[in-house]
């Protein structure tokens, strides 16, 4: 599909994108760049790719395909290195959660030929690093892409097939909508369980036993997602900070009604709410994004 | 190790008890009540009890061992029915997830020599009703009990005995203590969990395809948890009222903190919270509460 594709930033997605294009052959040659000697030796070692150095302009030098795979705040810094050395033609995206203003920053500083297209791969788990990444990772998840201004009709479709042939379901949209409902799906749900793990270590302090023995209650699912790459999320709340903000001030006005519910022993409107909330995993199992076995915390 | 066991409500958890009490042979005899004639019939049908009716009255009388597993706002209405017909020496126990004001209501309406020590089995799955019971759902599982002070002592050691054949590990605490923990590691996130699902439905409305659609990202974890029973949560937070709205306070109060440091675009202390917060994760897998392979969205 490709002859040359380059990885920048070898983590959980950056290493499993490498490895997803190895194992389904959509290039003829891989390579990856970090700004850890020890990185692009490890990545070398376990055969990700084929080539690796922290000489990012060599890496990418006469890719057909650019990744990258950093933390959102790094962008600026990989395109001030890439840029003079993209080839005509090439096909530049990403893998990062907020699109808005990266795309901006992006379009402005790469060339004419250059088709930039933003990626966002709906995947990922509480690990971090190249060893933690594994090919299928993208298997029956949603990819979205947000392409600039100045990307080509067929680039487009190109990368789309990509995404699809690495197992994922591509949707196209735009910038400012992708944000919207990625804050709503994916960033106040990390934020809320970052807040709660937050708030029980304060508590910890002074009855920590048991706060972590009885974590099986439901406080031990919101320790996984609040384990994520914390880099990572520093980024994205940054970046996508007046969606956030603005829902941050909905859930709590929401939660004060429930408090409010509560104080007044008001069991019919919470029993309203539960059975209201309880129908919308039915929606999700429906649309293939979860399983409907129940399984059992996870004790596998 | 019991001649006549009764569960009164065989719902997911009631239902799982039954189970578990013939898989490991712990009654010579097991019965059950439920308001419900079709579920009496069911639980006689799938062979889950030997005798089931809606007259609670019968059904408890003669009795070693009883246990309420009803919702908590029921606890009343049952304690009416069988208080009269309790044999001398009877086991009274429930599987409710608050302490402090069931154990006073129960402890003034039942006879002296009755031992009344109340049971919390951590452990569930959001499905409900008798089909979706297992009789493997205690195991390894925490259960916390809190003797009332009329409780024998040698009635307490029985009942530990109890659920450990069922392959818990088994606590014994103050109801307040109770209380107070597991409106951190059960209630708040439950509660959190409806908080943010119900906050996304008033959006659905408007966007409801791609808030579904793209929910692998992290919200979809939080709708297994507010599928969890309405009732019995309904009831929860209201017996838990003071603890559950302290602690709601104390959740805005850190919430507006972490709004703060994302609109002043504070990166470095986003970044110590997410560390310190990835940490207990590690301590929760130490405690054998979790497992440390990833589940890839529990895509099994």
């Amino acid at each position: 599909m490709f002859k040359k594709v380059c990885v920048i930033g070898c983590g959980l997605i950056g290493s499993s994108v490498a490895r997803a294009i190895k194992k389904n052959n959509l290039s003829t040659k891989i390579v990856s760049s970090n700004r850890s000697d020890a990185v692009n030796k490890k990545v070398i070692e376990l055969k990700i790719v084929d080539d690796s150095s922290s000489d990012t302009k060599k890496m990418a030098s006469g890719s057909d395909l650019i990744i990258i795979a950093t933390p959102l705040s790094s962008y600026e810094n990989v395109i001030s290195k890439i840029k003079d050395s993209l080839k005509n033609g090439t096909i530049l995206t990403d893998v990062g959660s907020v699109k808005e203003n990266v795309i901006n920053l992006v379009e402005k500083a790469v060339p004419e030929n250059v088709s930039w297209i933003s990626s966002h791969p709906i995947a990922g788990t509480e690990e971090s690093g190249p060893e933690m990444g594994f090919s299928e990772l993208f298997e029956n998840r949603w990819c979205i892409l947000t392409p600039s201004k100045k990307a080509k009709e067929k680039d487009i479709k190109l990368l789309e097939t990509f995404w699809k042939k690495m197992g994922s379901k591509v949707d196209v949209m735009e910038a400012k909508q992708h944000d919207y409902i990625l804050s709503v799906t994916s960033h106040i749900p990390h934020l809320i369980a970052y807040n709660i793990v937050n708030m029980t270590l304060d508590l910890q302090d002074k009855k920590e036993s048991g706060i972590v023995k009885y974590s099986a209650g439901g406080l031990r699912d919101f320790t996984r997602i609040a384990a994520s790459n914390p880099i990572m999320w520093r980024d994205i709340f940054i970046q996508n900070k007046k969606n956030t903000s603005k829902m941050i001030n909905k859930f709590i006005e929401n939660l004060e009604d429930l408090k409010k519910a509560i104080e007044n022993e008001d069991g019919k409107k919470l029993e309203e709410i539960f059975i209201k909330t309880k129908k919308i995993r039915k929606k999700i199992i429906e649309a293939g994004q979860d399983v409907e076995i129940p399984d059992f915390g996870r004790q596998r």
